[in-house]
């Protein structure tokens, strides 16, 4: 790959020498929660992307009972958990190897159940101090593009990873634009007993995670992702002027659903947030690959939207009633 | 197709005629809202029964704005709309066809611009006097297993067929059943302003449905449709005795899922609904194929929650305040 100016994470390049020997027909990525989340915007480049492999997006249990029936030797199976320790996910990788797919697990704990039963496994980093290119969402695009470049010759890997080296200092100054926005979002949200997220296409996973992590998990505020284009044929109803929205606008194709729903949500409703990557200074990411990484970018972006709404609430992002503390 | 007792509809045996002909690669399920949810079983059928035929659901400006790369002559585009006028799914449509796609589309308006404009179209029936076998989700049925059974020999279009023909009757016996049940429902959460529902696998567009169309929608109540298996990785967070929770308890390989969900909910949740399709009596539903038809009952009875809802908050299911009122 002497077109890459970046090289690929090490552990990333591994699984790639091994998937230049196989011939994979189809990618199952397969997490639960905020993991399976950050596993969306590869769906989405797949099917953008792929003209051979097909790929789909389960959490763990419902890939396990589900048993798609193309699960087998010519299957690559991506899964993810933070820990290493979440028992579908261990259970998942198990399933898929016994059918005999090729595992390979993203987690920040090497140590892992899921690293040790995985076939490959890859750690992201995590925290104040790693670096944009080295975390979950990065370490997700390394190995798609990288599996696309591999077994499909597609040529957007190099793209990628000059963007992703540059991804940093695009989320320091989208998060330095934003200060005075999140501050004033956990203001004026500290008391609301919903908030609904809005977006499409490669953004859809970021509201959803904001949506079921950060406001029904870690905030205890109701909530539901709504699909842009799904929006007017439901969901829409429920919008008036006492109702807030957060509405996503990211760069891919999908845009255009996501500026009618907002279009609309601006006539009918108040308490918008709009977080749009437009505004951000994107500088150092690729042209054609700027609605991959926009997702990346508004995830980021929204973490700060978090913290400054349990600021505000008194609620730390930590605070749990039933999750470690209970069976279940 | 001698081993089918029971014809399927004409119109879906012009599909399957065609499809004989034809090599079929993907299948894609595009609709918008309640046409979307009621593809959500067939593409549960797909997975689980599928050797080759690979499938994809997605709403239909998604669809289009995605733009699959997989999309071409090999595919087939089974699309959804009621009236056949939602102007995504009619775009929706041509767009297929452009790519030379072949298009099949389910209505119950033959002279709608959906049913114009695809290659063929099948009528569902509706209403009080509609026979179950003939509505939509029904119908959606004979052409996944039909597909299925032209394509790839698998025979399960019979006893799906048999089951269909007995769906009335179980239709029937469920919901004198659940009668009192349903108007208790409506008494119970006629003030909540918010209901989620749950559900897994086959089941999750029933649950989705109600969810963005019944409460959302014609109710304006807040919601959210979680699937069991996510419940444990953020959502259950929200739970405790004051949030009403629907829970669907299917037949399929996901039950477990379902099943765990009402057992932690069931610990620290109060305002309850549970809805299990095993207590209805699915006399002549094949035991091979209950899984499968079990979604049909359970939206079908949810039907009589919804109504007994609508009528303790004097709020009629066809009332709106944004949908074919404003412009959008």
């Amino acid at each position: 790959m002497s077109n890459i100016q970046v090289a690929v994470n090490s552990q990333v390049q591994e699984v790639l020498e091994e998937l230049k020997k196989r011939t994979i027909k189809n990618v199952f990525f397969v997490a639960c929660g905020g993991s399976s989340a950050l596993m969306y915007p590869s769906k989405y480049v797949m099917d953008r992307e792929a003209v051979q492999i097909v790929s789909d997006l389960y959490s763990s249990n419902e890939f396990i009972h589900r048993n798609p029936k193309g699960l087998g030797k010519e299957s690559l199976v991506i899964l993810c958990s933070h820990s290493g320790t979440t028992p579908e996910t261990v259970e998942a990788t198990k399933f898929a190897k016994d059918k005999g797919a090729m595992t390979v697990a993203l987690t920040n704990e090497p140590q892992s159940p899921l690293a040790k039963n995985a076939d490959y496994y890859v750690k992201y980093e995590w925290g104040d101090e790693a670096k944009a290119i080295n975390t979950n969402y990065s370490i997700m695009y390394q190995l798609t593009f990288g599996l696309l470049q591999v077994a499909e010759k597609n040529d957007q890997l190099a793209k990628i990873m000059a963007s992703l080296e540059n991804l940093q200092s695009v989320y320091d100054k989208a998060l330095k634009k934003e200060e005075d926005s999140a501050r004033q979002f956990g203001e004026l949200h500290k008391d609301e007993p919903i908030i609904y997220t809005m977006a499409s296409g490669s953004n859809y996973g970021v509201a959803y995670s904001f949506s079921i992590c950060i406001l029904m998990e870690m905030q205890w505020i109701h909530s539901h992702a709504i699909h842009a284009g799904e929006y007017f044929h439901g969901p829409f109803e429920i919008i008036d002027e006492k109702v807030p929205f957060i509405i996503l606008l990211g760069l891919d194709e999908t845009r255009p659903l996501e500026e009618r729903a907002l279009s609309f949500s601006e006539r009918y409703g108040k308490k918008l947030t709009v977080l749009d990557a437009k505004e951000f200074d994107l500088e150092g990411i690729d042209e054609e690959v700027k609605g991959y990484i926009a997702p990346l970018v508004l995830n980021r972006v929204l973490r700060q939207y978090a913290d400054r709404l349990a600021d505000e609430r008194n609620h730390p992002l930590s605070k749990r009633r039933y999750m470690w503390k209970v069976e279940y």
